[in-house]
């Protein structure tokens, strides 16, 4: 298996089939064909052959996949048996609705840390049991506790400022909430989150949904029909 | 045109696409080849040609992209010619740090309305100009307001509660960042924001680095690899 081969979409793909393995499995579901696992992933079966047969065999043709099974090994895939360590940086209100988020220690990923320079938050005792660090205590702390991900979470004009911060530390992974692009040199890798991207896609739904389907005009209640046009 | 043919993944490298750019814009680019848009935005070229086929036609052979051009057609084409009409519910953390988040208004998503059930927050006046309304004005306020996408940033445990109340609205978006997956009636569309899937693809890239070219083993220094091993 060659790694450079697989492409971001897959990786991406295969995150969602872990999600929607994830709620099958909560649903007590013990099986599932591919047909009805790319329905619920919105992508088709194909697709989810595809993606998988990069890395091997899965399924039992004309029974479908194992979840429990599937499940494994796509976490395996993705590296996602074990707990990765997360440091934030920047506690505002971004910073606590993160660290607060379920969904991260959930798929395994913890919070070890979190960093501010603001005299006023720097000591505070958070509810993970570790209080917010000052960022001078930035490469102490993530040797100490093994930080792999930097979270940061500061407004747009000090993101680049605590990007080259944490190239000089041992973490190589930087997930980014703030509204700017980051530089960073090779032998690290930054993912940037932009909620709007979503946003995109929901509004060019929203926008042709007139002229969609039949199905759905006649969902539309007259008034809702009269305050769209 | 058939709208129903356009792949999702399409229309989410559109909005990629959007943001390299307006990207480059600002960096004063005025034309740009594919190849160089695809390196761009980690795609390859006939990707882009292929997506941006659906459309139409674009782009000059041998010369690229005009960068205002392309950014305005697709733009059309995303519908985001237009300002969006956004309404936030649950004013904690999350709600303060999506609606104070620059990259909304920038995007054309504008925040109109603000609601909360918690009568500490209910009446408080926003930066945005103005204050947090409780739930039971939500369908007063959707239509004075014409709110078309309801972004929800409860914790959990309401968040399906909150999207039944949407849904006897006129909106017919949801962009829900609670933790839970949410079922809505046909003629409504959701959209579920799971900030791990990104976290999925670093760790996969930081898990996979070690094995990755040589390149970027070369550029650890000897106290990150002691570290990593």
């Amino acid at each position: 298996m060659k790694f450079s081969k697989i492409p971001t979409a897959t990786i991406t793909r295969l995150s969602r089939y872990s999600r929607a393995l994830e709620e099958l499995e909560k649903q007590r579901v013990n099986v599932i064909s591919s047909e009805k696992l790319a329905r619920y992933c919105e992508v088709n079966s194909a697709q989810i052959r595809k993606d998988l047969a990069y890395f091997g065999e899965f399924g039992v043709r004309g029974v479908g996949y194992v979840i429990k099974e599937l499940l494994f090994e796509i976490k395996r895939i993705l590296g996602l048996n074990k707990v990765w360590h997360l440091g934030i940086i920047g506690m505002g209100n971004m910073g606590y609705a993160l660290i607060d988020h379920s969904n991260f220690p959930r798929q395994g990923y913890h919070f070890v840390a979190a960093f501010d320079n603001d005299p006023r938050k720097i000591g505070k005792m958070l509810s993970q049991g570790f209080p917010i660090s000052p960022m001078s205590e930035l490469e102490e702390i993530a040797l100490e506790r093994n930080i792999e991900i930097a979270v940061i979470a500061t407004p747009a004009d000090k993101a680049q400022e605590v990007a080259n911060l944490v190239t000089r530390t041992p973490i190589r992974g930087i997930l980014n909430f703030a509204p700017i692009q980051l530089h960073v040199p090779e032998g690290f890798i930054v993912h940037h989150i932009d909620f709007t991207v979503k946003l995109d896609r929901l509004a060019y739904l929203l926008g042709n949904m007139d002229a969609e389907s039949p199905k759905s005009s006649t969902m539309k209640s007259p008034w809702i029909s009269k305050h769209l046009l």
